[in-house]
């Protein structure tokens, strides 16, 4: 079974045909947050640090750190600023470091510059996820070397060159080559996870249809884990949650086995987690168990983040409910 | 494409692999209703008439009709109503009657007893849905007869003579067998909607794959649409409508093509909407905007069914959001 193992200092997260759906928080991300690249310009990582542990309570078991911010006011006085190969590196160094002290789950690294990349590695304990890879050919030579030297897994976006095709087969061979040339510098399918694209289904009427069959064919004819940016699919269209919440079981359906996702949405997170149950990935029901009292203390109006909190409070206090296995 | 038609008076109802999900209201019936067959006892028809509107206004478009009432008061007086065979045909005829003058959608007519289903296909005006046959050759035997007499199609469930069995693969050769039975009789496959059965997670871990494997072979070996009681999925579990509302979609992305169950239940209901526009059964997402407007609706405390109805009425009223099709 394809297996991809990340790691943080203490733990490990296994990304596989077997195990609970993959939540990667993807909230770290300065990219479309203005408010949060404003606070890193001055230093500011409180934003950071909240987002980090609320997105862990919350249920994602391994955290993106993207360090694809615009520092406008410094950029202002300092042209070097203009250029993301000076700005990343040491955004990431930092946010990386940052987020490790705070929480222990893996992370995963996200950048277009390959600098940034390689700091993102040289700071990081364990074994990150490395996001991303395209087929591009540039990309490809900068990036597969990274993965390789620091022998870590990476997302692998199915667009080349040419761009995003809207025909699947096309993105099914964009991620073929992928896996072939990582082949060729000795790195594994299963350090492959592969994120087979997914279109607005309010711009095309397939897309759902298109993830659906390409996930069952990277499985199967490339024995690939795969991930998505869930909340793409329902781009532009009202109650965005409902269309996420019913697109991630039929995602785990057919076989996808992580996404990168906001998990402090409770619709899209109480989806995954029946899902896990009803894919037998969650053996004796209790994630399922768990999270419904999470969402019987949600009834009086407590937030999401506020009753998950409460609940990991509880546990982790010897509470009736108990906490880890007690030793005989 | 395997299609299955079903009709009323006025309105035809396609059960199809492209088609949108088919929800069959499962409210009349009074097996575990001890209220409703009460009611029934004494002739009151009065909640049949209000959950056969309200289940139409909620989105079911074919209504389940079950006869199985036990009518203790009068049992005590004669012997003769301790016999179903007693009971039902009569009430069925009744309950057909009332339903169809309240609501043009087609019904799905049943009972265990062979002369209630038949007293209901005479009553219906159309072409009902029969529930069900079984793989027990006494059933068969009753019930293929009237499928051919009628020419209507039917449900058939998939265990037999040995009861219902665990083995996924058995309750395939039951299904197989049932379509046999019935094109020995001349009966197409096209008219056969087949129930795997659905055994609640909380006692068999592996229910939901069972349930998504056996749907995808139904429809690929035999050709056939399929049905469940789908709720029965979390049975014996907390917040069985998220449960419930992740199964769906994923019995919908297995090929599932439609299910017996409450359709007075926003959240499986918004789960069924989005999956249709994931699967391209709602082309234009209009029946998703419209299910969205709905839920705009809910977030001041309305009922799901208050809702429905108040969209129902602006639509029909001719408003701005229009009504039916204006010829030209």
């Amino acid at each position: 079974m394809t297996r991809t193992v990340i790691e943080s200092k203490t733990k490990t997260v296994t990304i596989g045909f077997d195990e609970p759906f993959c939540v990667i928080g993807e909230r770290i991300n300065p990219t479309g947050r203005k408010k949060l690249a404003a606070e890193l310009e001055l230093d500011d990582f409180s934003t950071v640090e909240r987002d980090a542990i609320e997105q862990v309570l919350c249920g994602a078991t391994i955290l993106d750190i993207n360090s694809g911010a615009v520092f406008s006011n410094k950029m202002a006085q300092d042209p070097r600023y203009a250029d993301n190969n000076f700005v990343e590196p040491p955004l990431m160094r930092e946010l990386i470091t940052r987020v490790q002290a705070i929480v222990d789950v893996p992370l995963c690294i996200d950048s277009s510059v390959p600098a940034a990349l390689e700091a993102g590695l040289e700071a990081s304990e364990g074994r990150p996820l490395l996001n991303s890879v395209t087929g591009e050919e540039e990309r490809l030579e900068l990036v597969l070397p990274l993965v390789k030297k620091y022998n870590v897994p990476v997302v692998a976006i199915s667009n080349d060159d040419t761009g995003i095709s809207e025909d699947p087969d096309v993105r099914f061979a964009v991620a073929k080559k992928i896996v072939e040339r990582a082949a060729d510098f000795g790195i594994p399918a299963h350090d492959i996870v592969v994120d087979p694209l997914v279109m607005p289904i309010g711009a095309m009427r397939t897309a759902g249809q298109q993830v659906f069959t390409l996930v069952r064919r990277l499985r199967e004819e490339l024995g690939v884990n795969t991930t998505c940016g869930a909340s793409n699919v329902s781009f532009g269209l009202p109650e965005r949650h409902g269309i996420n919440a019913a697109f991630l079981p039929m995602a785990i359906g057919a076989g996808m086995t992580s996404a990168i996702m906001n998990p402090v949405r409770s619709q899209e997170m109480e989806a995954i987690r029946a899902a896990n149950l009803l894919m037998n990935h969650d053996p004796d029901g209790t994630q399922w168990i768990g999270f419904a009292r999470i969402l019987e203390a949600m009834k009086d109006g407590t937030s999401y983040p506020d009753a998950a909190k409460a609940a990991a409070a509880g546990g982790a206090g010897g509470g009736r409910r108990g906490g880890g296995r007690r030793r005989r």
